[in-house]
């Protein structure tokens, strides 16, 4: 039993993206996406929260040791998407256009593995101080 | 099926206001509400973040545009609350207090209908950085 | 019935603290905690946020009177727990290692007897702005 | 001599206010000052840091008790300030328009007298986190 | 005379860079710039603070009006900025490295012709809210 | 001749540390440094904000590598305030009350002998998010 607890982590990274959809007319990615489909790309200051809940350990007090999370999420997802290209250089988003919900999504996907079951997992992403989603919903 | 993710969209706006209920006495009015009930009105830079929770389309990878949804809020919010006197220039809270409950109240009910059903909808709103609310609870 | 509504206050405080569990050898404890086991404390602007959830009263339109709750925050926990050190001053914390869940825990224990029981209550605490917690989870 | 130092202290405080100038028309009011102008008022919250310079004592290390600093805010400014209307109840501005600009020279007038002559005084208001003021300028 | 103010006004804008100087080798490029010189761009959130100090006007008292302020920054900066790859779309940095010091010059070189010249300028640049930088220095 | 520019970086360490005159009775320790005079030390989350003015190389644009700024920042200040009591740990404050004025001095000439001659260099130190300093004042 005891103190089901969520413990956060906030990470950040700068990258470059674009919204298009491949199979779109150029009509209609300018029509949906606007600036956002702008063929040179544009960017953000991404801010990444890693929310993490369970029952902290009752000698340590640790849910989790943030210092292991901030060192998985470093290894997971900043050494792959800092100062990259979501486009071109992330072959998570070949196929997904980099919105970000389909940023969150995939970020859940790459850090999930790597933490134990019995822990719940939701990720909270910026992509401005005005726009940001969190995925799964509802944790 | 997919990610039910919840997408966030922060705007603002500023008005005047004050605490009063017309059937309390000046006493029991100024009991409970203290500088809130000065006669002539204070104000606030009040913060809102719109809430939209559901299932993002799987080829463009948006829950909703938020530049729609942004103008929504403008429409719909902000044309009646920005630079105002809730009080007295907006009819909603004629019979209605304006503490910041009833104003996410309020604004949960302008944007509602403006939305598909199948997407769930909360307001949070930041009166001051220290005080602030969501409506309704727990989505 | 009625609006079930989150009403959220935002307080702080300033503390030192050392994360140490007695019973573990010094090299067990500088392993997991590593600069947090430092012998001579370190410190933080510990930024507390208290969650009310419950329905607000249909005339005042308020859930709980923010300045009361202030009041409370401060006569049960930052008289307690501001310009402490966590470990020696603060009773609390006597057989308890003050990480960031635990005082989350401890900062619960002491403000849900002061509060009505069909009021529901989370503690959110800012160790750092990358670093933060709530109990319980997922109210 | 030693190490001159620049201290501040953040305050803030909640008004309504309405940009008017007596002596002009309806139209050029409304022209110049836009829903700024609107007649039943609007509100910030205001934040406000004042800054003082000079030389801190040597032994103490303080250039001035920023408790002390504080409390002659409290008194001198937020008093009168805090929870009001600037148009009507603040009689400093009854013959000035309450700009930014305008508010950030009776604060500096309020408290200057106030400040030991050798210690160098700057206001800087924030009407809201995009618009600001410091006065006076270059100090 | 009178009262010496300065007036900020604070927006933003979301663009994609690389750092690159075409007249050095690849490797003096990485060697100096690191991940700032990766091929395909990254991005970021830009935050732009104009400043401009001079003499309200005594009647008004208004420096300036901060939305004729707004609507000059849009046209002359943002229209040229927001949404684009500084590298590729913005002429101004066909021949210079698109550094946070030489996009405030760029910046201030843009307004300055806009403003009067009894009224001083200065840009404020956040790259991210840890770089940053001021142009002219000491104003 | 060229473009004066200032450069901040913002840097960040938790430290706890007590104000204390040892040459002072406990009276007028207690009276002037109030709850910052406990006996066990509290605590805060310092930010850091280094600024150096000079001229930016017109090839590379950048006045100061912000990686070797930052670098620099660690190795001469970080490592030793970080996670420590200032009082015990750090021997710069052996004779030096850790007041907000004084830490500012320190780090100020921990990092002069580091930076070239010809560029200026200012610290700001945030003890709180409402109490700051900067030293040397005016640059």
């Amino acid at each position: 039993m005891g103190h089901k607890t969520a413990v956060f982590r906030k990470e950040h990274f700068n990258a470059a993206h674009r919204l298009h959809v491949e199979d779109w007319s150029a009509e209609k990615n300018a029509e949906l996406f606007g600036k956002c489909n702008l063929p040179h790309y544009h960017g953000h200051n991404y801010e990444l929260v890693v929310k993490v809940v369970g029952y902290p350990d009752p000698v340590s007090g640790y849910l989790i040791d943030m210092k292991v999370l901030s060192e998985l999420v470093q290894r997971e997802v900043l050494e792959h998407f800092d100062h990259k290209n979501l486009n071109l250089d992330v072959p998570f988003f070949k196929n997904i256009n980099p919105t970000a919900e389909n940023i969150a999504v995939v970020i859940f996907n790459l850090l999930r593995p790597h933490i134990p079951g019995e822990i719940d997992l939701q990720i909270r992403l910026y992509e401005t101080e005005r726009n940001f989603v969190e995925y799964p919903a509802n944790i």
